[in-house]
């Protein structure tokens, strides 16, 4: 069992409060899979007629879900999604492809469809066996008791280590229908120890294809999730899906069928905004963080190339404790640009710790104060912003220090 | 000034005695670049004929000396080397430039060379400009005191926040001739806060060509300095040289101009093997250092995948971090093989800590027993064995534990 590890400084006073979205109703559980006295069941009903997209890990060694949701996403419709914490079912070999099996075989009765419309989401243990008969038995109870006004405890029972739920909204115009966004998600990459995983579940009563919601996906995931990072390590059971229920057509919207359908601009923007809220949220809950961290690269010669500094950056361990320390050790980002690969012209390069210029030209600026930068690095949120000299594409990356805390939340883990 | 860190436990109790190399002299001085009371100039005078070969950073925002070592290379001949450190000359713009200009200008008049035969590596401070007239005025009386037995002065004087110097020696016959090949090194990677770097000299009295000479690096390099980690961060200095100044000549040693040679091959071991362990004493000298890991990758598509993997791991913070706590955390190895983005087969895995086996074909392995493999974690060296399971080829790679020491090193360094 984790050890419970103090609230992050930047946990929100109050939670955002999600409306329901026409078409998908929530209900969760305490089964007792690894933790006691709190819900580790979600399950997520929609409306026939849903599309859905996802994105989900690179890892070599991915778990069994992550496997059973890319079948799935080939057919690009769900009905239902069942998702536990406390377990990841990952590297848990036949056991784990037949702990996947009986937990759809079970869901899809619960809402009488079809295998390819099922979706699943494990975080947790790596290596456990997982045992789907704590869970599977509740399934059409919870299908049946699902109701659309339950983000907030849907949110709940996926946590792990975070401290706080992470949730958002917006709503859009798809024409002249309004149409809404809901979204939540849990800890990122492997900040979370044993208890692996980025969840992300974002709902919409749009009606948008499969593929065109995941051409959407595709394009948004690389602003938000993936330019967020806590110590860089990629879990084996990331997963990041969007369901869009259609139920907005009974308010008049038409369904988008193309990618280049200029109806889709204003969603497009809203769920862009949304990930990004939910992967801001995901770094300030880091584990151990006592800064907020925004990297912001310019003059890169392409937006992947700008994003690939910005994390070499974020992902340097003596930047990050430097940063803890409060120490504006800018010859530590010199570095981090230099490793990065891409292009940047040495001679050319520009720092600012926020609205301090600390380099330019490829060396110190003259107007460099060191105990004025060093008084900027109190602040809990920093920004630093870097000229790479080479083109003109930006991008920006979010993530937090690398502390003491880090070290005792990870290394005595299990102690 | 960097605060004095406690010393390695893996210092070594005393350090190997370097003979002389034929061909080869060496003097310091205490020049005052930013330390007080301690050797900060070091250099090595070679006799005419003699080759040279390196490996230098691949930064992009590569220090003014590396520049200039990047353009002696192409001649591959060698006169005199000169090294400073406390100031690492690096992103210090045309100032930097001039320094290294004005540095190259003495060394070469102090021994009577052209430009083209002097070698200069730097090491400290990033973006501080570096004063050259605080030690070139020296130079001219360093070359002609330079005596042949004085391989741990020199390693001294290049120093910066490692606790103990590094030496290697090893003996290689080339046909009848028996030749001595010497080297030291200091502190790797960003192990070293803003005293960056990891630089290593290497002398032999054999009679090598410049271009196999560089092939011989090139290949060596692989499996000793680039398969050692400390942070996974690249220094804007790093800089590995190897000079062979041809004395083995006069004791019938015909040169080497082939590097197929089969004369070269008890050369090429010994060198390989010198490389190794000075990259084994870098690892053990990583900051904060509680453990000393070795990775051992198995099975892998290509000694390069193999590599990789075992970087994956030995540069992931949270797989660190759980050892620093004498943690079995096998699931973060299974994370980090994941992410490398090498060929793995997840159902044919298997792990070994030490000589525990902890999982095998994809899943836990029935006889593992925590309690057995954490009394193993209580060693000060750990060993962790992977087998990919996706061909034949193999790697190691060495590192050191991600402790509170490090953030503490790293995150107070100015304050």
């Amino acid at each position: 069992m984790a050890k419970t590890s103090k609230a992050s400084p930047f946990a929100p006073a109050t939670l955002p409060k999600l409306a329901p979205i026409d078409g998908v109703r929530f209900a969760t559980a305490e089964a007792g899979i690894r933790y006691q006295n709190r819900t580790d069941v979600m399950v997520a009903v929609m409306e026939e007629g849903t599309t859905a997209a996802g994105v989900l890990t690179q890892s070599k060694t991915c778990s069994a879900p992550v496997l059973w949701c890319r079948k799935s996403l080939k057919g690009g419709t769900a009905r239902i999604l069942v998702v536990n914490s406390g377990n990841a079912n990952a590297f848990t070999g036949m056991k784990g492809r037949a702990a996947v099996e009986a937990t759809a075989e079970a869901a899809a009765q619960a809402v009488g469809c079809k295998d390819k419309d099922v979706y699943i989401a494990s975080t947790g243990v790596i290596g456990e066996p997982l045992d789907p008969a704590k869970f599977t038995h509740l399934l059409a109870g919870l299908a049946t008791k699902a109701v659309p006004d339950a983000f907030e405890a849907a949110a709940r029972a996926i946590m792990t280590t975070d401290t706080y739920p992470k949730l958002a909204t917006r709503t859009a115009l798809i024409g002249d229908t309004p149409v809404a966004i809901n979204g939540f998600c849990k800890g990122a990459g492997m900040i979370a120890p044993d208890m692996a995983t980025m969840l992300c579940f974002i709902f919409t009563d749009a009606a948008i294809a499969a593929d065109v919601l995941q051409d959407l996906l595709n394009e948004h995931v690389k602003t938000t999730f993936n330019s967020m990072t806590i110590d860089g390590d990629t879990s084996t059971s990331d997963t990041c899906l969007v369901f869009a229920t259609g139920a907005a057509t009974a308010r008049g919207q038409k369904p988008i069928t193309k990618s280049k359908s200029k109806r889709l601009k204003d969603f497009s923007n809203a769920l862009q905004d949304l990930m990004r809220d939910l992967a801001i949220q995901v770094a300030k809950d880091g584990e151990g963080i006592s800064k907020f961290v925004t990297f912001i690269v310019e003059g890169a010669e392409t937006e992947a190339a700008a994003r690939k500094i910005a994390l070499s950056c974020a992902n340097s361990p003596i930047l990050k404790t430097a940063i803890a320390g409060e120490d504006p050790n800018w010859g530590r980002v010199v570095m981090a640009v230099g490793k990065s690969g891409e292009a940047a012209d040495r001679d050319q390069l520009a720092i600012w710790f926020g609205e301090h210029c600390v380099a330019r030209h490829g060396e110190r600026a003259e107007e460099y104060d060191e105990a004025t930068v060093a008084q900027y690095m109190k602040n809990a949120e920093i920004t630093i912003r870097i000229n790479a000299g080479a083109g003109t594409a930006a991008g920006t990356v979010w993530t937090c220090d690398l502390t003491h805390d880090y070290v005792s939340i990870n290394a005595d883990y299990r102690s």
